[in-house]
């Protein structure tokens, strides 16, 4: 397989200093909705509209699960991602729930779970029952690692061709912040004990345990750190390609990627290096608890719009940043400007 | 005028105990959902309900103009108190924006504006034409605090009839941080060059001299720092007068209260002060970026919810956090459980 995606553009900045002109003229004293500010100029650099819309966002999850959990690095059993594949098929996960509040499409892609759900709601793109354990072969084959980043890229297309304007990807897999740690620590250069948190809640002991699984998995699997295809194959989960590919297909019809905790940051660094102008059309929805994820978000040179000691994933956080995005959008579309309000300037 | 007020009873700590153990059977990793979880418990605790609501929010703008803006104080001139309540009735403000988002229901009450406004859309319950210059003589009489804090009690209590189960209580009025960084220099005891800030965008000179003019008012005036009457009367704004009203009749009511910047957290205290139990209804949605707020809310002894450098008032930083309280109660109130999902535990 050859990945051929649509050409991804740099931001418009043409179009970002024109909102930033217009939102100058609105009735409130110059820069006093501060990031709220920033993000409608960004949303205008992403989409080339002085009045961007964000209505609707479409959220987009992908599971898959990982055979590192052999090594014991998770707090929950493999079971639990088919399991939760259900409960987000009957709408009773978090991420359900902040989707309706937000007006949200939403899709569940199954890229790799082990787990056989039979249900016309769950769209099937399973690569594999699971990756490799990555400690002892590679987590997947190149083509492996290049069929999800496809199914991901494809499905968000789908999704933005039934009218989603802000892609939220989501995701879920027992045992995926050991694979997002191996693969940020790989990118960034930086030391495995700054990478390597609790993830859905192990204790310290196992937690140490998992960074040395981490730095020996990494040794043994060597990946050329200029590589991202390579870095995905050898230690990267479905569900992280399948985020990243997503978030390559928002990039290229220019609709911006409102980017989750750890995992959802980490599959954005991989589509980052794969397409720098990328990062352009991402927007990290919150600063997470999970140990590495503030290594993740400066590596991505991003700023996080909320801080309220998320950890869960699934695209929650981004969910529940959605609105302020959405704010920022209205406040460009519809407040009044000085001239219009017959409002007297500053003294 | 002899105010007597429903009373106001402390948080029910039962309900809250109640609900944080609800929370923990939600699948999710348990505390996964960080400062949610928080506000969840704080809604059951403030509503005595393990599935509370805060649909619909009820904005409560109240307007005033300040005598103390002759002192050369503020970035605007007087006249645009009344041309942005002719903003607020035609809806072109940022807090009409946002309470359009949240789908609140939205009043202003001009409590003290100069501008006569004929309009069956603004509540009239205006006190007198501005209040005095504090630097000068008291602001207002304590017969006139006292109708104004009524009156807000009254709207809010008009408005909680109508329905809304979460307030929002705004302000607008040129000059009033000036008012607010008083108040608070005095509650809190704090120096005033912590507290004076550049409002809605004056020059480090003129903040320079806001700062001289709010330590000589202070010491002319002289307010009892254990009277929260004296200090709102001598001090004090009609508006920051009509949010303490609010807040307290929202307490009384025991609807959750979402607290905007400094104007708002100042009147925030001032309700705290006469009614100590009053903060456990309060909920402050965002820290501005004007100076005393920080301070403000240490005072308060809260934690606010965003942290976006807002600095515009009007109550458009709490309507900004409105949707991730209203997550919170729909958190609570619609994720499925372990055992109803069918979900395995932790290993």
């Amino acid at each position: 397989m050859k990945l051929e995606f649509k050409e991804i553009s740099s931001a418009d900045k043409v179009a970002g200093k024109k909102a930033a002109a217009y939102i100058d003229t609105l009735t409130k004293p110059p820069g006093s909705l501060g990031r709220l500010e920033e993000l409608a100029i960004q949303l205008a650099e992403i989409t080339s509209e002085t009045f961007p819309s964000v209505t609707p966002p479409g959220v987009l999850v992908f599971a898959g699960d990982h055979g590192i959990v052999e090594e014991g690095v998770s707090a929950f059993p493999q079971e639990v991602t088919g399991q939760m594949i259900l409960n987000f098929l009957n709408g009773g996960a978090a991420i359900n729930v902040f989707s309706r509040q937000i007006g949200a499409l939403f899709n569940i892609v199954d890229v790799g779970s082990v787990s056989d759900i039979p249900s016309e709601s769950l769209i099937n793109r399973k690569v594999r029952k699971g990756t490799r354990n990555f400690l002892k072969e590679d987590a997947m084959s190149k083509s492996e690692a290049e069929e999800a980043l496809l199914s991901g890229y494809e499905e968000a297309e789908k999704m933005i061709h039934q009218g989603t304007k802000c892609l939220i990807p989501g995701e879920m897999g027992i045992g995926n912040t050991t694979s997002s740690s191996a693969i940020l620590a790989v990118l960034s250069g930086k030391e495995i004990e700054a990478l390597v948190g609790k993830g859905t809640g192990i204790q310290t002991d196992q937690m140490i345990h998992k960074q040395k699984v981490v730095k020996m998995a990494i040794e043994a699997r060597n990946p050329d750190r200029n590589d991202p295809l390579d870095i995905l194959a050898k230690l990267g989960g479905f569900e992280i390609a399948g985020m990243a590919g997503a978030m390559l297909a928002a990039a290229a019809y220019k609709i911006p990627i409102l980017v989750d905790g750890f995992i959802s940051t980490t599959a954005a660094l991989i589509a980052q290096r794969i397409e720098p102008n990328a990062s352009d059309y991402m927007i990290v929805g919150h600063q997470s608890a999970e140990l590495g994820h503030a290594h993740a978000v400066e590596e991505l040179g991003k700023a996080p719009i909320l801080d309220l000691n998320l950890r869960l994933g699934e695209g929650s956080g981004a969910a529940l940043a959605y609105p302020i995005l959405h704010a920022a959008s209205l406040m460009i579309a519809e407040m009044a400007t000085f001239e219009n309000a017959g409002i007297s300037g500053k003294n």
